[in-house]
């Protein structure tokens, strides 16, 4: 699923900054790919990348038009197609999130039919995968678990790409949801596999790759989530990961949308080492990434104490205070020496 | 998923009995559903059944014909196209478990919407499911679960079924697989699922019941599998089951289709108590299920009686021997007491 670079991003529009989180995390992490955004009036929204129109966009070389906002049923408001058409026209390739496909929508389809542009739906694959096979591949693997759902594991694995790139080592990021296809330009939605391939979608994920490279796999979910466990252990199987880093969020204490309390940092641990083995029998954790974000700062800094001591391993705010302990403690556990990049 | 009864199976003209287990299945557990078997000339499998023709089984009363044989692509051989159409001509509903569709092969689809009847593809859900949701159900639930795939948690669960029935205890089996489907004439095969929905679909598959009712739900894959695993554990958090049996083929070294080893029995009632507990915390494993049928009747013996001691927990051959001592223990610790049927 390659998108072609660089991106308008679209936000309709949505009435706040939430809505349009998919435009604000492609901003954040891949600004050089993003030549400005596309407001409707009334728009709440503002990554703070330039305001432009389509032929302004394409003047500054867009490639695709990025439907960049996120809904509860993942739906595309129809008071947006006519700019998604006008973008068509203009040759634009679009690409979008939501769970709506945009060949479903009639005129959408009936432009790129006409102007010949791609539509590209980033939540559904345009393959279809094996079974995995378990079989080990060449390559380093990190994957980010979590306690719970949306508590850090995407915005971790990218702030770990970058760090570990800034200390000479290769690594890639690897998408396994849709936000994070859209930042990287490629991976799969793997919560839309069909059940049996969904190992199998990340073996294709994260392929073989040179012995000393790190791929920085996406987590999905919790082991310990009623509604999204069996994403998470097909991940953690199809991912084979040598290192795993912990995702939590402190003052959560049921799970999201679910009544089941948010497991402690050590029953992730446990479970993820006793299932990890079956496909890396030398998977261990490397490290706690907290979400401190409603946590002042003397808290924060109190709890990442805390927890360091507690599992004898960094703890970070990826967001708040950088990942740097815990990439130091990673480079030392493999034997690895930061290089000038 | 309602498939009309009784049943008329179709063999086609399959080499051997294994290519034909989906009949033998039905014809073993619901001899009462099938009114006979329909063999092409050169079949190589006989369930027992009466041999019949498409009028004669209408005569009997046979309502559908089940295409009841497996392969390994779960393809259609055209040479069986114009005795199916015939049975459609005739007013019979079809039934299939294959991966192919029946309505994707067109001589099938023309007949059936000129006749006006049923094509149910098994293997697909005629409906979408919601998200799990992990909250508490009234109702039992009982989960044959396994150190890996095709070690007899089908027939486990069957079998516990109807010894609960004949001690007179209100118990369903609920299928989770295309034969179970068939079996059972209900229920899903989770594995064809999109990933998001593995949970949910369970929960609708065994929903709330009365206190006393025990739904016996078909376990899939292992926990340990690096194909399925995803699937095992999106059950295991749907069916929340309060007892679990662990079913286990001694003679095995690596699991089915992978190079991954067998775990052991213990690893496996670990990992399920640990995981389990998110949607029940008072899951427990109830005793052990072995396919003894590459041991001699002493070494078999031998092995129950060893298993049984490791675990504390009774351990059967439903097979071979039953299923008694197991039915007996559940009854004990859940203080139900065997009444006459």
């Amino acid at each position: 699923m390659d998108i072609a670079k660089p991106y308008l991003l679209f936000l309709g529009d949505v009435r706040d900054q939430l809505a349009a989180k998919v435009a604000h995390g492609l901003y954040h992490w891949r600004p050089d790919w993003c030549v400005g955004q596309l407001r409707l009036p009334g728009c709440g929204a503002d990554t703070g990348a330039p305001d432009l129109d389509v032929p302004a966009a394409m003047a500054r070389g867009a490639r695709t038009l990025v439907v960049a906002v996120a809904n509860a049923g993942g739906t595309l408001d129809p008071a947006w197609t006519p700019t998604i058409v006008a973008a068509i026209e203009a040759g634009l390739d679009i690409a979008s999130g939501l769970h709506v496909r945009l060949r479903d929508v009639p005129e959408i389809a009936a432009a790129a039919e006409r102007r010949g542009v791609r539509l590209v739906d980033v939540r559904h694959a345009d393959r279809t995968f094996a079974t995995g096979k378990g079989d080990v591949r060449p390559g380093r693997r990190l994957l980010t678990v979590g306690t719970d759902c949306s508590v850090g594991k995407k915005y971790t694995a990218l702030a770990l790409e970058k760090e570990l790139r800034d200390a000479g080592v290769a690594a890639d990021f690897r998408a396994t949801g849709q936000t994070g296809v859209l930042v990287s330009g490629r991976g799969a939605a793997i919560d839309a596999v069909v059940a049996d391939f969904i190992s199998g979608a990340v073996e294709w994920i994260s392929p073989a790759a040179d012995p000393d490279h790190w791929d920085i796999i996406e987590g999905q979910g919790s082991l310990f989530h009623p509604s999204f466990s069996g994403v998470t252990l097909g991940l953690l199987h199809g991912a084979q990961p040598d290192a795993f880093v912990v995702c939590h969020e402190p003052t959560r204490r049921t799970m999201r949308g679910v009544q089941a309390p948010v497991p402690s940092i050590a029953e992730v641990i446990t479970a993820t080492e006793l299932l990890g083995r079956v496909t890396n029998p030398a998977i261990r954790c490397v490290g706690i990434a907290v979400n401190t974000e409603r946590l002042d700062e003397a808290a924060a800094v109190s709890y990442l104490r805390r927890a360091a001591a507690a599992h004898a391993l960094p703890a970070v705010d990826p967001v708040r205070f950088g990942c740097g302990p815990l990439v130091e403690h990673l480079l030392a556990d493999f034997g690895l020496s930061a290089r000038a990049a």
